[in-house]
């Protein structure tokens, strides 16, 4: 097969159905999504049998059990991911919300008009759950999809896919909306990363490694999901018992995600009183400390922290930690080291809150809660397609109404230009 | 001199200077906008003085005269530019903005607020202006701005440049708020567009082999300002007057920018009443008209539109005339061959306009009025960076306010995740 010809195929019917998707009615998008919602429910043993073939090249290969775990399907994940469309179906539909219009002296009224982008492709790896929230997200919003999941869920993902475009037939949708790169040959993604032509956004969510190979060969806008080094400054005002319950959270909830944090600050003037019962905490918790020269001082446990500590995204029961002289040195240290993603403050003092809100540059800036909220659903955005950790387009959790663009309408009664 | 390291050092200054950048009163940043508006002026003679000397090239070059008119610089041209720093400062400044803020139950209050995106780099063709234009923009909305202008008018952009950074450096701004890359070697943009680390966002403002050249080969996301082929749609409903009016504004009134119009489409119900009056305007305006075979027909006298006129921006006064079905096949013909710059319908019939509306899929889309009013200043944006013919980010004129992004504030009172 010629994978150059069958990518360009594919990208030409996504543009195509696109221009029927753009002015479809929220209830026939709506209608489709509870279907394919239904229709996965039905079929959940093809479901599951289909990913018993992954879960079995998976242990060939000897993929880590973390992996494993994050492939694997059951019923209740199955449910889990209907859900999900349902949810997409509750959500308003972005699609035609005028934002703002205006009135020009020469009468004139502009309007920006939400549209959908047209198509986007997704670029993504193991979890096929991807395949569902990305697929309902996209067409929610008027756009159709070309999905590109990793080679480890090949087997998911098709079967996947296929009972979504049999809904969509179903439903009076095209059954192009959806469509799945199925071939698992990297040619695939350089093909598909050329046809600027016919796909309007990318957006990569993976590793490093793949986002870095999207951004390089990427003709098309790309909207990339980055890592997340986030840091929470505890401030010599703060109420301390709150500090100990945000760093705690933020650190041992979930360690394995990118809004949890990897980098302590601690004010001096109080890191004699709250370090001991914090790192205390942290120790039953398994959590092991890299700590500055101050914070081996006063924790002559932990193991000295090095450059390469405070660049590090652990992902992990580690977290390093830093007392620094006042406010400014705490956003410094953020400026220098944080990926951009989320930071938090915890502080009394009105006036460092505001610092800390207006001077710190990453996508979700936090005074007084716990960074782990950084994510689409906590915000309240519904489901998500991925945190931007770009600044164009959009930043931060993604919801719905970023897989729109904005298109200008001007009403006039005769208007020429003078 | 070695460029590699010059273009590095300069992007890495900008990143500097945009940390401070970001968080200047706008207070600040007017007065070093009038303090440049002011040294614009007196210093009159200088920036004639350097421009005598690209224009002496340009000469020498054989370039046509109309690319000399761009490049030339007059008492009154350098008296526009400061005016439209001066109008810069009259616009509000949009960092700082909060766009929305709503409440989550767990009683997170959740804010998107507009900040500046960071550091911006023009890369841009023959007019100076364009120089002052940008830097001021880019740094009401709190950016760095890093210049890359044309071989053609660099002793003009190197004096204006540093007029620019004298007025900054009086103005208790950082001096490289605004940096121009002096040499005129095209290595320079090459190891510009690598710099992602330092770069937030570029635009390329040029022809087509300039635009392609960036978009092929940059690792920032960039923004272009592409080609515009727009279409008027007559109606069969239309007020054939107001067609006209319309239909001639938007071809003759300035025939060799982006908004004007390229191809008429015209319902064949009014095409024999419609056309011969027309044509009459335009052939006395000297307008070259290609046509269809009816209105070969009714235009004995035009030469005959082939396919390649369908998809020509002529930026000439030459226009391509098709006689249509009905809106259906207006906006076929739209959808196949407009750039999605612009397009607009004369029409009195209201579910034709709302059709029109709904089904064009271009930046901007009109009703009963020229297309030529596409453009930043003609919708009130203020002076603009370019029209975006992309979908990510923006699309369409821009505005001050394009040139931020948003990041999320989330205050809390000790919420952690569950």
């Amino acid at each position: 097969m010629d994978i150059k010809k069958m990518v360009m195929t594919i990208a030409k019917d996504a543009k195509i159905v696109s221009q029927n998707l753009r002015t479809l009615s929220t209830d026939i998008k709506n209608n489709a999504l509870l279907n394919m919602a239904n229709s996965l429910e039905k079929k959940t043993n093809v479901i599951i049998d289909a990913n018993k073939k992954d879960i079995k090249n998976a242990k060939k290969k000897r993929l880590s059990s973390a992996m494993i775990d994050r492939l694997t399907l059951n019923p209740s994940r199955v449910r889990t991911m209907s859900d999900g469309l349902r949810e997409v179906v509750s959500l308003p539909d972005p699609v035609g919300e005028i934002t703002r219009m205006w009135k020009r002296p020469n009468n004139l009224q502009i309007g920006k008009i939400r549209v959908p982008i047209g198509v986007i492709g997704i670029i993504y790896e193991s979890r096929p759950n991807v395949t569902v929230d990305t697929a309902g997200l996209a067409l929610k919003a008027g756009n159709a999809i070309i999905l590109r999941g990793g080679s480890e869920a090949i087997h998911s993902n098709i079967t996947i896919t296929k009972i979504l475009r049999e809904a969509s037939k179903m439903s009076n949708l095209p059954v192009n909306s959806i469509q799945l790169i199925d071939v698992t040959d990297r040619t695939a993604v350089y093909e598909m990363l050329k046809l600027d032509a016919y796909i309007d956004l990318v957006i990569p969510r993976g590793g490093f490694e793949l986002i870095n190979m999207v951004v390089e060969n990427s003709r098309i806008p790309v909207i990339k999901h980055d890592k997340g080094l986030c840091h929470i400054y505890i401030d010599n005002e703060a109420d301390l018992k709150m500090a100990e319950e945000i760093a705690f959270n933020a650190k041992v909830q979930r360690p394995g995600v990118c809004n949890a944090m990897e980098t302590l600050l601690v004010n001096k003037e109080i890191s004699e009183t709250f370090l001991p019962s914090m790192a205390k905490r942290f120790k039953e918790a398994g959590v092991e400390i890299r700590g500055c020269p101050i914070t081996k001082k006063i924790l002559p446990f932990v193991k000295k922290a090095s450059k390469k500590d405070w660049e590090t995204e652990y992902l992990d029961l580690i977290l390093s930690i830093k007392v620094v002289k006042d406010i400014k040195e705490a956003i410094d240290h953020i400026a220098t080291y944080s990926s951009g993603l989320a930071e938090a403050i915890v502080t009394t003092n009105y006036n460092k809150a505001r610092t800390f809100l207006n001077e710190v540059d990453s996508s979700s800036v936090f005074v007084n809660a716990s960074t782990r909220f950084t994510d689409g659903n906590q915000f309240g955005l519904g489901a998500e397609m991925g945190i931007s950790t770009q600044k164009l387009h959009v930043r931060g959790p993604m919801g719905l109404e970023d897989l729109t663009t904005t298109k200008y309408i001007i009403l006039g009664n005769g208007q020429i230009r003078r």
